[in-house]
């Protein structure tokens, strides 16, 4: 119907932004610290199969998921080598047809009731998923030995342990290196219960300072947010939200039409690195303008606070180098 | 590859799930105060062609949207009798086509640029979107009539004025008569200047005092959320977002498979009626549940803090009577 856009003022609005040499900078920093299979990229934070496939050709060729239709995705896009859920389910049986089809499929367990569904729906491959400190899912470190002898029984291969440290993303520079290690010994020692080659875990706020798993759990880094960019490290915001000014008032302030149906939210509004925000409605973001120097039809960028669920409201990214539309990614890992 | 689920504990989770009794008491509410196209459904608010045509054949068949892509979709659906973009746009060509395919299109305007934009695309009949206190769209009240001459200048049918009172939505019962008369005076006054039947305006949290307006904007109130629900009126929540304990911590935690990428969250997380809640992540909510009540593979209902970004993250409702799944209406409306 109509041509594809050639040109950041041809793209229509609101849509996602990635400046490709940024995001390629952000590749080459984390495959120096995690090369090869060492890096387990988790697609959740991208959910696009096209970023998967750059990730892989630079050598990270197994993947983390959150989601059945994100193992689904990238096993149709030819990216099953070795996938990991690295959540719980109680249904599998949708995970057992991609082993079926001959893709490597390992799933976390951290029950009786999880091991149970993975079996019975035809997984042959597990992680015991331990708890390390983050108020979320993973079994009691002192219960690792225990559940894998259950899903040995059960007819899985353990193939080791995975401790998400989510809690210690954020924290604080000077006391981060001391909790990772804390948080790690639990793991390492439910490992030495557990046994199998794997030790998953770590993302993009601990990447520097994790040196206790065997492969890192990152997605964040490729694109990030303004969140993980208050953090230090070579890492830089690669993705925007491009908008429209849509109105102005008189009364200082204009409209981008760029709002909570575009943004993740938890994280707080996103940045306007041109100034101030008023607030954010479903379509419209409210910049504060009080010099009037915005005009109805400017472009603007706003920054997500929080990448993953800002990515999941999109279709697609448009990769651009400067002014120019170099691509267009799709984001077909969505849903579930 | 599956059948369709027949019951409450066979639907895939997380997933949106509605009740349709109460859905439909909030329709017949609605209906009651505000009958056949004195209501002008706003599907923003649930992004469904499904729930428009029940809303149609209770005799409110002009629709009102947010994005290009909701008018489009509505038209598709047999819907476009009289459908109004309550939104400015630069780019008013897809407008145009649906005219042209002899759907009835209105666009809001606000300034010159946007009636140019209107008049170029091909749409030939237009509001004049007045500002009437929220810090948004809409011009300056005293602009809407030269706004109006330019447009009908510029060739377009003006058949009357808009005006949001969305900052008056959450206004206190006591204020909010008052405040929202104060409101619909400057949209009369600008109504006066601008000519025409319409004066479109209202939604869910002035339904009741709002006696200005010939036509009310409302979407919400169909489906509700826990912030409307604060609100004294006849709607009660008929959506929920289904969810599936998929890990128990004995520490007093349970986890439940669906997060921030269920939710629309700048009204706040989600509320759990069976308790607290530790925190959201992108696929996961963490209950607490300090007398370990819940089990693995138990069934939650979360009810969302805003409704319209909620529903924007899911592609179906299942709509439910009790335990029985009667029927699956499509979120066919979402993006841009």
């Amino acid at each position: 119907m109509t041509t594809a856009p050639q040109t950041l003022d041809q793209l229509p609005t609101p849509c996602l932004v990635v400046e490709r040499s940024l995001f390629d900078a952000n590749v080459a920093a984390m495959s120096a610290a995690w090369p090869g299979l060492s890096l387990r990229p988790h697609v959740k934070a991208f959910k696009s199969t096209a970023i998967a496939r750059i990730l892989a050709d630079a050598g990270h060729g197994g993947f983390c998921a959150a989601t059945v239709r994100e193992m689904e995705g990238l096993a149709a896009a030819g990216l099953g080598s070795d996938l990991l859920l690295a959540n719980e389910v109680l249904d599998a049986s949708r995970l057992g047809r991609l082993v079926e089809a001959g893709h490597r499929v390992t799933v976390a367990v951290d029950s009786d009731a999880t091991i149970a569904a993975a079996a019975a729906g035809g997984v042959t491959e597990a992680l015991i998923d331990v708890n390390v400190g983050l108020m979320r899912c993973g079994c009691d470190p002192a219960d690792a030995g225990r559940l894998a002898d259950t899903a040995r029984s059960a007819g899985l291969e353990v193939r080791g342990v995975m401790g998400y440290e989510g809690h210690l993303m954020m924290a604080s520079a000077a006391s981060k290196p001391a909790r990772v290690q804390a948080s790690m010994e639990v793991l390492t020692a439910a490992h030495a219960e557990v046994g199998g080659d794997v030790v998953s875990g770590g993302g993009t706020g601990t990447y520097a300072v994790n040196r206790w798993v065997t492969e890192l759990q990152a997605g964040s880094y490729c694109l990030l947010d303004t969140d993980y960019a208050r953090l230090e490290s070579p890492f830089e915001i690669a993705v925007s939200v491009l908008a429209t000014v849509v109105s102005v008032s008189p009364r200082g302030w204009a409209v981008a039409d760029a709002g909570l149906k575009a943004f993740g939210m938890d994280h707080g509004p996103p940045s306007w690195p041109g100034g101030g925000l008023e607030f954010v409605s479903d379509e419209h973001t409210t910049l504060l303008d009080p010099e009037g120097l915005l005009r109805v039809g400017d472009r603007v960028r706003l920054l997500p606070g929080h990448l993953d669920p800002t990515v999941a409201r999109h279709e697609r990214f448009w990769v651009v180098d400067g002014d120019d539309v170099i691509d267009c990614w799709p984001v077909d890992l969505r849903h579930w």
